[in-house]
């Protein structure tokens, strides 16, 4: 894996992939399967996602104050089906599933290394929003792996159903280029 | 366009496509193209979104308190870079853009009728993350158009650079159905 650039993050989540978020306690660690995620803004590179309660991920998430968003390529899609089967509250699932936990530069949760990307984030807000158990994130320092194969994202419709990412579409002789950050 | 069932639109967001969302306070409308978006609940349908008080759009949305999420297929690429690269505050972009405005049920906001689904929300908090300007919406009334012919949903990598959904992978078989509510 290599550097990645902060300022070009967004260009990561914004086409809404479905991710596979790890967390650690510094004694306990776990990966869940998540899509409902957003980016807020480029620089700090700054995210939200939603994440309940009800997930041994989240208590994680409370004590770590810190996790990894690691993006995973649509050859990956039954693993994200059976990272969000189970609770990490009765098996640390790097056991049984075809994930290799790296250590992070910055958090103590762990990289994937079958992932395109690795976003390491720390908590910076999960009060004003707990009624829906939104958090907000910085992602202080990213990772992409450009020796896999698989290229194409993964998108979710929910209930098992998903779709890799398809033709691309190029308008950026269109696109007014002050509205980004430039790399 | 014709009904669609509130409880399952998560389905329609979830996968992270580019979104027109249209505001309205009465007098004046306006249209805005948008990828920073993500589900909150499945039910009530419950959508976070982030629109930046420099939009036209926010103080529109700020009156009227509710807006309309339209999710466009591949085929509008090219309008919602167009719809993102001037302000409404100068024209009102449905002069000049390739979409129709209808009267929605619930809000005050037009359905866009060249969109595959539209959302009519309404507000519910944008107070509590108002140094994101993130906004809470509910999802009052759903609606499908069946009758387009382009169904891939379109997908933001910035700066103009796209993708339309690509092939499907179907591993429902080994989703845990209580997980997600059914129609």
């Amino acid at each position: 894996m290599r550097d990645y650039p902060l300022s070009q993050v967004f260009r990561l989540l914004e086409p809404g992939p479905v991710v596979l978020v790890t967390t650690s306690d510094g004694k306990r660690r776990d990966v869940m399967t998540m899509s409902w995620h957003m980016v807020v803004d480029f620089v700090p590179p700054t995210i939200a996602f939603v994440m309940s309660g009800a997930n041994f991920s989240r208590s994680l998430l409370e004590k770590g104050r810190s996790c990894v968003v690691a993006i995973p390529g649509a050859d990956l899609a039954e693993v994200c089906v059976r990272a969000g089967a189970v609770s990490g509250r009765d098996a640390d699932k790097f056991a049984f599933l075809p994930l290799t936990p790296l250590p992070a530069e910055k958090v103590g949760a762990p990289l994937i290394a079958e992932a395109l990307a690795n976003l390491e984030c720390v908590v910076v807000d999960d009060r004003s929003l707990a009624e829906y158990e939104i958090v907000i994130l910085r992602v202080v320092k990213a990772w992409e792996n450009p020796d896999r194969a698989e290229r194409r994202t993964l998108h979710s419709r929910g209930s098992g159903h998903f779709f890799a990412a398809g033709r691309e579409i190029d308008l950026s002789a269109l696109f007014p280029k002050e509205k980004e950050p430039e790399e």
